[in-house]
């Protein structure tokens, strides 16, 4: 069955809002087993929304649509519809009851225009919003199918699942399932990582394989089509273990995790604490712990020290260093992840110096060179990077790197 | 004059990418006095794709694409359009040149697949991309005109500036230009700027205001059509200058301003340095005080202090405050911010405390309750306030507020 979605709002026209909705409901209805051909975004006009829904029901036998189901008059996805089915709007007592209900609960005031939001085309099935004001409907039109859900990202995603995806299921669309997976490594450039599993990469046409680089690492998207979604899994899981063999200590995470929640699980699991004391990354390692709810089981301080002075006060990085090395050099890595440690009494500490850049680099240190240092009880370690990119994504990658030296050790992995 | 753009990729329909190009074409067409009236999405079909291209170019003078130009199989917009236009490929000498020159130069081998990049539609005009290897490409076709550029979010508004953007002037679209200004604010709810500016919103017809919120504050977007850019602007310095007078200390920024550095500036002209203690925001605040270029001027150093004990040793918080009024108290707030500022012997300390959650709520003292605390050598502040929302939109909420009472101090901006 082929599926297609239009986005509707003149805001998505003008550039001043991007549509995330599409890319979601594209992920979810191939994960369902349907085709989804195009989309589409039209303005808050009722006859040219009215065409592009014809046009779609008349190639496909699934269109979903967002936005437009408000009170306003700029809100015509109801009347929209009712005109390309050349059916009546038709008024719903117990939907304009619910309505008023809900607002008289939050204490706002119930304007006659919201009555707007009770008509719905003549046949429609009610998509209940329990998290908003803007229902939502179902159509039949011949052997199409049409779901008008609202623009508000959260309430569009609780419908669909809620409500639109049982509806979908039930139609059996019995097309290709296609499902992916995200495989999240850090540490290893696109072109190392390529050579690891390139022969993979190639011989592989289901899944098929797709390699994107950003500041955090490099994230390894697998693409399987099948039958349904056991046998898509399945075939995820079997390429996804090949992969796993060959980049053992490089894979952190897969799909949605980030490496802030996967350290953490580590820290807490083994009853080790860390401390940090950051100079380039000014802060965003000890944000990305914190980030994570509980993380105070595992992290007390950090030190954002940024001037030389700070650094030999707070974490004891002696006077003769930063004149002799300076504040960007492995001796002050070092010293900042054992003075972190120590001045906390933590298990680990963890440390980053360098130069992010864009203005501050010399020929001995240039734009990109960074240190980070890690120290435990008995030891202390230093590496060298050399990153390349804006000054955001220096310290994005440093902050990453860090992070990733923490997870290793965790782990007894190698750093390489 | 018409337009439309389209969008090209299966990644697109299996919704693992997102389009942003769409939307920033969008609004550079409305700038320039196009009418945008439909944004479509096809996958790197030929057939679909030159049936979409004829359909936009039925309705619309101009059509854009972006995507579909690389080297691979996949990449069907050149076929597609020789189709749609009913003209050969031609193959362009210089171009293929060209690219193997750029290849070279960088050290890349030069496959023989990438000379289907030096095929472009008869009568086709070259649409340079200095910045990667995939040629765009304007074609006219009767009445209508086609641009073709990469999927490449950088190469694709470097070409459509330096060389698409001059061609669709010379067109003289002649229609009304939009133009958009957002006004950013926080420390104001929406509901209560609503009423300091809604007889301004509602009176206005041209410009049209929206208000958008989020965990950083309101943001108001302001926008105008008119039959030209310089009437355009009067027309949002008209309404804007109402608008500040409105909310003179509430606005800290236009467009893509951020609070970082507007603080950062301030900071700077004034010759003041500023110290951060931070609890519940665990870094937030320095790492956007040090994403700014130079922040080393006037922010030399941070403090996250997750622990009570850390707060103690660190900042000098009492004992007693701790054990009696607790981490997240006024007093808490105010010692952070005086120990952070003292121990640095900077102008000012600020500092944050509170509940971000999910978990660690009470009766008394329940998620979202936060403290911020600013302190100079004479004197020192704090402010309570009671955010809702995830833990995130806590810590960024609560980030943002600290950064504003800074910004605020340094204008002598009441904090009411």
């Amino acid at each position: 069955m082929d599926a297609e979605i239009i986005a509707i709002g003149t805001e998505l026209l003008l550039g001043q809002s991007v549509d995330t909705n599409s890319s979601w409901l594209a992920r979810n209805l191939a994960r369902l087993g349907f085709n989804v051909f195009r989309l589409g975004a039209v303005g808050d006009n009722e006859r040219r929304l009215a065409e592009a829904i014809q046009l779609a029901l008349s190639r496909s036998e699934v269109v979903l649509t967002t936005g437009g189901l408000g009170p306003t008059v700029d809100d015509v996805t109801r009347k929209a519809v009712a005109r390309a089915l050349q059916k009546p709007l038709v008024f719903h007592e117990e939907l304009a009851k619910a309505l008023e209900a809900r607002f008289k609960a939050r204490g706002l005031e119930y304007a006659p225009s919201n009555l707007t939001q009770a008509f719905l085309p003549q046949g429609a099935t009610l998509v209940p919003n329990p998290g908003g004001t803007a229902p939502g409907f179902w159509c039949k039109s011949g052997k199409g199918h049409l779901a008008c859900l609202p623009g508000v990202p959260s309430e569009m995603k609780s419908m669909f699942e809620a409500t639109v995806e049982p509806a979908l299921r039930a139609l059996d669309p019995r097309g290709t399932v296609i499902l992916s997976r995200v495989y999240r490594t850090t540490g290893l450039a696109e072109s190392l990582l390529n050579e690891k599993i390139l022969d993979l990469f190639e011989g592989s046409e289901n899944p098929t394989v797709a390699v994107l680089a950003h500041a955090e690492g490099v994230d390894i998207r697998l693409t399987a089509r099948a039958d349904g979604s056991e046998a898509a899994v399945a075939l995820l899981d079997a390429l996804g273990k090949r992969m796993t063999e060959r980049l053992p200590q490089h894979i952190y995470g897969w799909d949605q995790d980030v490496m802030e929640t996967i350290v953490g699980r580590l820290l807490a699991t083994r009853n080790l604490t860390l401390a940090c004391a950051e100079s380039l990354t000014g802060g965003l390692v000890a944000q990305r712990l914190t980030q994570v709810p509980g993380a105070t089981r595992y992290f007390r301080r950090g030190y954002v020290t940024y001037s030389d002075e700070s650094k030999s006060q707070l974490l004891q990085v002696p006077d003769s260093v930063l004149r002799s090395k300076g504040a960007v050099s492995p001796e002050t890595a070092l010293a900042m992840a054992r003075g972190c440690r120590q001045a906390d009494g933590a298990d680990l500490g963890v440390s980053t110096t360098g130069i992010a850049g864009p203005a501050g680099g010399t020929p001995e240190k240039p734009v990109g060179l960074v240190y980070v240092g890690l120290a435990d009880e008995a030891n202390a370690w230093v590496r060298e990077f050399r990153f390349s990119g804006t000054r955001d994504s220096i310290q994005r990658k440093t902050a990453q790197a860090a992070l990733e030296w923490v997870r290793r050790y965790c782990l007894q992995l190698p750093m390489e």
